[in-house]
């Protein structure tokens, strides 16, 4: 069947290889994923963090696949599917779904009211202001200096926001929560702008010692595939020639959840 | 102080008078508010709707306030602020607070997690499709047929899609909820683009009925003021003239919330 998709890698690589291999049974949950698909990590994240059983199951969303179509109008990575084949799609509202329906096995959100509203401001500003500025920043080109400026400006300043706002080691100190499973896939993926985009942890007060508690937690290192293959994925946004509806999105600064 | 904003009738009118009359005094709960503001009467319904105490005070957020700015530091109206000065910012996590402090006082989310997701669901298509659609066929001038005709298929297309899940008379059937919150302050505001802009409650099968269930719940019905007042504000719209945080987004698109 014809992609007009990206060419990448069609299976998980590195320590997500054995993830998915351990997650091949039939489960009541199926998660419908992308291994490359900074979406789908946060509700894998969210899945190994609670230790739910699920099943995994590699889409390539670019084939548009009207099985898949069936179960998520828009073809996107993540959807979650109910053992009666009921779909949860975007990826934070399957975080959510999660904690609702598994509220006591490694609680994502805080008990108090306050912070869980606390929580919720800082994933929609890691969602309107953090991943569209990082995606621009990956799509600005060698040759357009002031957009790559600007968008390393915005990445920059839209990280130190929140920056400033973590606990540490995690966003509300010892409890990895859900508003560090919305921020980890960029801190997984933020290498690709410091090799090409010229984007440096060290410019952003706190987020290099954060990034790394994300990156070294398990349910994120175990859902994290190989460099190269990110950057491999991720040449179509180099060279801006996104097709997906994030690349869309971020070159019209919608916000991308 | 100068105002860049539109001019506008700096108090609540109509049934509101009596709502904001009856809430002066002193509460735990403050809700900082614009009478005319939509996302505002989200946060106002769901106050109302859960029978908690509140002091309403009104903010023209035109006027940027430093006072105002330390609770809301984007100057965004509604702020709801604790009894310690701590603010919630943003009308939908204003909502998710006072369901999380106030669980049982007339729940505005479904307890069944499936049906808390397709809440969420729903809500994030008000936010992104039918709400963006709305101020863009506001703001969609006569002399630009072509924007208008597109702006209003848009919102009928938007529309239509929520509206095939509406069970009736609510969202979820007979229990008001989040959903009906979340698209309530449209339903009070739709006359103005049937007005101005050939909107037609007829053209969205299911519209008009569920749109009429939501303008005469109590709680919408009194955060609702008089008409001729919200001509009067979105004649800045009307005419294209959109100052606000709410106008920049719908030009470009963004999803608004």
């Amino acid at each position: 069947m014809a992609t007009t998709g990206p060419k990448y890698h069609p299976v998980a690589t590195g320590a997500a290889t054995e993830t998915v291999q351990q997650h091949q049974e039939p489960e009541d949950l199926t998660l419908w994923a992308g291994w490359f698909c900074p979406f789908t990590q946060r509700a894998w994240i969210a899945l190994e963090e609670k230790s739910i059983p699920y099943k995994y199951i590699e889409v390539n969303p670019y084939l548009k696949d009207p099985g898949f179509l069936a179960i998520s109008p828009k073809g996107l990575v993540p959807t979650l599917t109910l053992p009666d084949g009921r779909p949860v799609n975007d990826s934070l509202i399957i975080c959510e779904y999660l904690e609702d329906a598994h509220p006591s096995s490694s609680p994502l959100l805080p008990k108090d009211p306050y912070e869980r509203a606390q929580a919720r401001t800082w994933i929609k500003h890691i969602n309107e202001a953090v991943v569209p500025a990082f995606f621009r920043l990956l799509q600005a080109q060698p040759s357009e200096q002031d957009k790559q400026a600007k968008a390393l400006a915005e990445l920059n300043e839209a990280l130190r926001t929140v920056c400033q706002k973590v606990k540490g080691p995690y966003f509300f100190g010892e409890e990895f929560g859900l508003v560090d499973v919305a921020i980890a896939p960029w801190a997984v993926r933020d290498f690709i702008v410091q090799e090409y985009r010229g984007f440096r942890r060290d410019d952003v007060p706190g987020w290099g010692s954060w990034a790394e508690a994300l990156e070294s937690r398990g349910s994120v290192a175990r859902t994290t595939s190989e460099k190269e293959r990110y950057v491999e994925f991720n040449q179509t946004f180099l060279k801006n020639e996104g097709h997906s509806m994030v690349g869309k999105a971020a070159r019209s600064g919608r916000a991308i959840e």
